[in-house]
């Protein structure tokens, strides 16, 4: 059993995840999510050697305030595609709180038990431990690995609170909103500018006697959407309502993303925001890699100790402090 | 008249600048602002040599809403300050949407026409042309030039929307928000986190027949504000009303604010929280000047572009190009 746990030459790895074997996309994304170097530089290998194979996927940001039922949207959605649609369905995340509570969201796949054993779906919770910058990079890289392994519907799930929808926006091609019933208070727990990134608003829980309440919230939400500037998309952002519980509501959400898909890829926005997603990417690795490389020398290690007491003390201003710093190390 | 224009020692610009002597402190100012490095680098000296008469003030941030009355509130505020309270204050702004517009808020002087030709005012717009970060760096440096100048009260304005109100949170010791009368509508355009930064919500223009409103507004906040978690400072954030119109309000906020600074001197959070102040901004500058570095190698700019289109055609993975880029560079 342990020789099946060591590392592999990268050629399995890269042919294991070209045949969609499940297993070894796994072990690659842990590859991916350690913090050894080997490891890193391995992954960097299988990704590069899979690069060719990505991209041909719909990816879709999926967020929400806590209690919105995330989780059993996704899983029946999910299970909608993969049924229905015969779509094969990544779901990702993007949760840096993890990293606090260890309570990653996907953490609980139980949550989630039917698409879980599901053979043409394929679940990843959060990596945790790890800056947003950190959680969203290695999300980004799960994500080319799924695609190489042939998953075509791309689910990257994230709490609506804080700068993490950013985070998955950039690197998505449609962004849905779920908002539960009532829409007053739904608008004061998520920022508006996240209703702002929306492609599609579906108001969850669309069943028993909160059926008038969510039908007046689509409305609503609707209207509000028509006052926002429009979109470089050229798309018209739509707002739907849904049953997580009752699987209503699966088909239209599908039939407006083929719709966004068939609209975007006519006017090249498609095309063209994954290439500016790219390029944005480029330069957020760059920002972190020159400070990843900065604080890992030892020397500055030590030095910045001594600098930052100065520092704090008033003895030394913080723009001669850096210069130093960085003088001594270029 | 060329001659006053050109650069003297370092030495007569902080003699100067510890005299009170404000076209010293203006050129010093505009050395900090400028882009040629030679100005850069005496800017640093001279910045340097005040530090030690730094610190001897309160630093007070301001913001709100386009419209709130800013302007109109710091001429009355201030002018209260100078008159009654004989100080000295400095009028500093983060603006970074000046960049596009040109048109930087405290840059039209004459909305403040009392408090700017008051010989203890000093009010200095937002640097223009400059990332926030570069912004809120040369509004730091300004403000510790100004104390130097024996300015014991700095007044910092910045616009209620993106992210300026957390560079200004981050270099003042208190944080006051201008709101309107009409509560509902208000709390749409301020956000949350806006919201919970404040120590102080001034209802501004309660006057006319708008003071039965205001007075209902500031209820409603009083009660909002006690829903918030409580602030490490150990101040219970307060909401009253205000006339910038009718000068009135301004010795109850001024009387918030000694309250403030009396509790925070007390249990040494005024003190604390300016050491955490300064060592973030080391750090914040350290990112700044890694970038800063990085972009301006000239081999690394035109290898750059050579990469960036390599990993936008999908040719390379981002974060390969990113090592063999950090690897040639270090």
């Amino acid at each position: 059993m342990t020789t099946d746990k060591k590392i592999r030459p990268i050629h399995e790895y890269v042919e294991g995840i070209l045949g969609g074997n499940r297993i070894l996309l796994s072990r690659a994304i842990t590859m991916i999510e350690s913090k050894k170097p080997e490891h890193q530089s391995l992954a960097q290998e299988i990704i590069e050697k899979c690069l060719p194979h990505t991209g041909h996927s719909i990816r879709i940001g999926i967020t929400g305030s806590p209690g919105v039922g995330k989780s059993t949207f996704i899983e029946a959605f999910g299970t909608y595609l993969i049924r229905e649609q015969k779509r094969k369905t990544a779901v990702l995340a993007i949760d840096p709180t993890s990293q606090k509570s260890h309570g990653s969201i996907l953490g609980d796949k139980t949550r989630m038990d039917k698409l879980s054993i599901n053979e043409n779906a394929f679940i990843r919770p959060s990596p945790a431990g790890e800056s947003l910058g950190g959680v969203a990079t290695k999300t980004r890289e799960t994500m080319l690995l799924c695609e190489a392994a042939g998953f075509n519907t791309i689910l990257i799930e994230t709490v609506g609170v804080g700068q993490s929808e950013i985070a998955v926006h950039s690197m998505v091609d449609f962004f849905l909103l779920l908002l539960l019933p009532g829409a007053g208070d739904e608008l004061q727990g998520i920022k508006r500018g996240i209703v702002e990134m929306a492609d599609l608003i579906a108001i969850n829980k669309t069943d028993g006697d909160q059926i008038d309440l969510a039908k007046s919230a689509r409305k609503d939400y609707s209207m509000a959407l028509h006052l926002f500037p429009e979109k470089e998309s050229g798309w018209t952002p739509k707002a739907v309502t849904c049953s997580s519980q009752e699987k209503e509501g699966m088909a239209d959400i599908w039939q407006l993303l083929l719709d966004f898909q068939q609209l975007t890829l006519a006017n090249d926005w498609f095309e063209n925001n994954r290439k500016q997603q790219l390029k944005n990417w480029f330069y957020d690795l760059i920002d972190l890699g020159l400070k990843h490389w900065f604080y890992r020398d030892v020397e500055i290690k030590q030095e910045l100790r001594t600098i930052e007491k100065k520092v704090v003390a008033g003895k030394i201003s913080a723009a001669k402090a850096v210069s130093q710093l960085l003088e001594k190390l270029i």
